[in-house]
């Protein structure tokens, strides 16, 4: 049976990245609190393919993300392993992951102290160059409250406020919990979210957000002031979107680093 | 050439609903304001198919809605045209249109009365039976802002609120304006939502929210009187969802009609 | 501090459903080959309310969903006590819940026997009433590849295919497995869907699905005579979803159940 | 009434982008047929905000869309006018707008020539700088067939094949027509996709597919190919994704320009 894939190309096109994208697969991920949790994950790997082969084996990616069925821990050694591998099964000099997943903490209301789940968005992207560095970056999706310092500062009572979204990627020295990133962002918010707030508790949310007015550039600023006097995190880039309650649109604020370490990739 | 499609068809199970689905076509709207807009809408479109024929012919539908493609209006007369038109092209004893598409209304800021469009989500869904019957379901989502009367007793300042989203479907007698459905439904928000706010506008909308608090439960419930009052409406079904400020999920208020009119269909 | 949910209504318009929405939380689901297995839900709860009631107390769903935390298993012993507890502590005569969360099944490829997963997304709807009858319903979305019978029988070579999507949800006598459900459905189409396939495995199904041509009426039918002849299923309602190769639009049949058993809810 | 936005800020952290995100709006295109099209966007305002200032005032950014109201045609001209315009109302250094929206080309099916409508889904993407130096980015997601050259080769009947989806983005030295860059990308499908095919049409598409098998690789080669020899076309950024009719996942491949023209913004 005749290998297509291994033909000889003649374009002369290398090609950037080449795999599979989107495909699900269960994973656990190292957690703070518990040591690992399950959840589900959105998973896209690629490698290089050079310019003299027709085409990648497609069928290898999933063969060896399957190997590692009964033990496919999203941690820093486990995606070196899989970077590596991936450049080794498929004959490549640079291989890239870019997995999705939600990833939930314990939290335990301010006041009463109900405990219960909250749900982020994280994601790893992962990448192996030709000398086998690893370039690693991780981000969280955090949900927050902010509250209007404008609409305060100008109403006789109340304020508008809302659920925004903030996005932070960074690259690290040393290992970093996804909870360490998840608490530095929910510190610069108007207030956090919980997913179990009691009566009290809603009473303590509610003034703490009013007490802890917040722009979208507020947000952004804080959050960046803190990230760049933490000597752990080389490189960040970082965006607050507010899904405004007085609009159908967002406010939305985005912040780049520019700290002198290691520069974004694509 | 053989016609397949044609071929008959021994399994003897009658098919509900087949054709085609997701179809995104440009389409004029009637405006209340400005006569009819463009938009651009989603289209499902489907017939019955009797137990005795293999297939139906998914060509004829876009090639039906092509027919319109000068004068794609979205009217009463229009749709129940296409109705009929697709029972004879098909051969068929019921039909199905299902059109999503968004929707502009020019609103005037509260105070400085500055211009902008907001944008709702509308949908118009037509049956015909064999009788020819024509029965139409109209639906608006608009969003809203909503303020939780709990959080504001409770606080010392402030009140937790939020974009929130408001599902109306409606059956009537006679002819119902988009714009009478989304004003019948801002009035029972907190506040109604706009695109420009200047200061003042923003100073309004806050204050207006805060002395007008409103659970999901009350937002539904202040509709359905509206609806059950007005003998125009001769069917409803509405919901509310909350996207909450303090947390990652929604609150939620679902009220079906009990008129006496025509029920509901699938 | 006042309980402004416990206030009196005067309104006299009870809610058909009011609660949560799209909360996000790990579960377990109870596994054909493995016992259980690990995934995430997003979960709705809703309850009814009175007339006479004001509000419902949104914290308690999340509470009660938290009580479960370290035994959240999604099977019909655990749907049933949460739908009676949550009539309890929510002083409601209905309740229901609706879960929607990916499942993965491990399938050998047909000739390599390579293995791999495969997700699926799966739902329950569960519904209590006053007399605490349970009414459940279970929901799988099933991937698939369909290939035309009409573009085969015209053409010189090959016939378009694309991967469709069926949708089936049923009612039973006594429990059914996710799996049966899924495979029921596989075998209508005109090839299953695997997540490795080596050459020889991709020569298999090309053929199998080439010599299996169905139109989306033909997936609805077949799976329709099959579970007609399955005394244990008392209702279901069906759809097939092509995602057309030589068109941006879907084609898609669907059939609901004229069995005389339970009819469906809302 | 104080102006919260213009107090000063001593954070000393310029934020790159701030604005509005995900507002709806109705706008023209130009259309190499038929001068001009309606359609509906999403559309994303941004300016840069320096170290010194609390916020921007977001206001502006929908003002000065609606502004443009009854002559809102996406052309270069009114693109460069809103960039600078932007920078101007909001005492910015640089703008960025980001504006994705559905567009319809008139095809003819390509034996019948029976008309339809087929979308593909544009982006264009304008930055303004401190020298008033507009860069724009034009992007087209072009919806094709792709069928297998492996599944073709190894078999004895029939290919699998399925729906895929181009993005391609550009820029260039003088104006480049949407259609011209959906046709280029086009003519790099296994076969392209129509709206309305009679069986005359789609014995041409299936056996045009099957006389022409591309891998995703051989796709956005291809298409390179063409770009790295149109003078006109100073920078791309190009991918194929195929929704695998076997698999329930994609197959996907990247290239990125080594052009040595202006190197792409983030």
């Amino acid at each position: 049976m005749i290998d297509m894939q291994k033909q000889p190309d003649y374009r002369n096109i290398p090609i950037d990245q080449v795999g599979i994208k989107n495909l699900k697969y269960p994973v656990r991920v190292l957690d703070r609190s518990n040591g690992t949790q399950h959840t589900v994950a959105s998973i896209n790997m690629y490698v290089d393919l050079p310019h003299h082969s027709k085409g990648t084996h497609m069928s290898r990616f999933v063969e060896l993300l399957h190997s590692f069925r009964n033990d496919l821990e999203l941690s820093l050694p486990t995606l070196s392993r899989i970077l590596v591998e991936m450049k080794k099964i498929l004959g490549a000099k640079s291989s890239h992951v870019d997995i999705t997943f939600p990833y939930f903490i314990e939290k335990t209301a301010p006041e009463s102290h109900s405990p219960g789940l909250v749900d982020y968005s994280c994601r790893f992207l992962g990448t192996s160059n030709e000398h086998d560095e690893i370039d690693l970056i991780s981000e969280v999706v955090v949900p927050i409250t902010s509250l209007c310092p404008c609409s305060k500062e100008i109403s006789t009572h109340g304020a508008h406020n809302q659920r925004g979204e903030v996005r932070l990627a960074t690259r690290f020295r040393k290992f970093n919990w996804i909870e360490d990133m998840i608490e530095l962002v929910e510190q610069a918010a108007s207030c956090e979210i919980y997913s179990v707030l009691k009566r009290v508790d809603e009473k303590y949310v509610t003034e703490q957000a009013y007490n802890n007015p917040k722009f979208v550039e507020d947000i952004v600023r804080d959050i960046a002031t803190a990230l760049n006097r933490d000597d752990n995190i080389t490189w960040f880039e970082l965006s607050a979107e507010n899904f405004e309650s007085i609009h159908n649109h967002s406010a939305y604020a985005y912040i780049a680093s520019t700290k002198e370490g290691i520069v974004a990739g694509a």
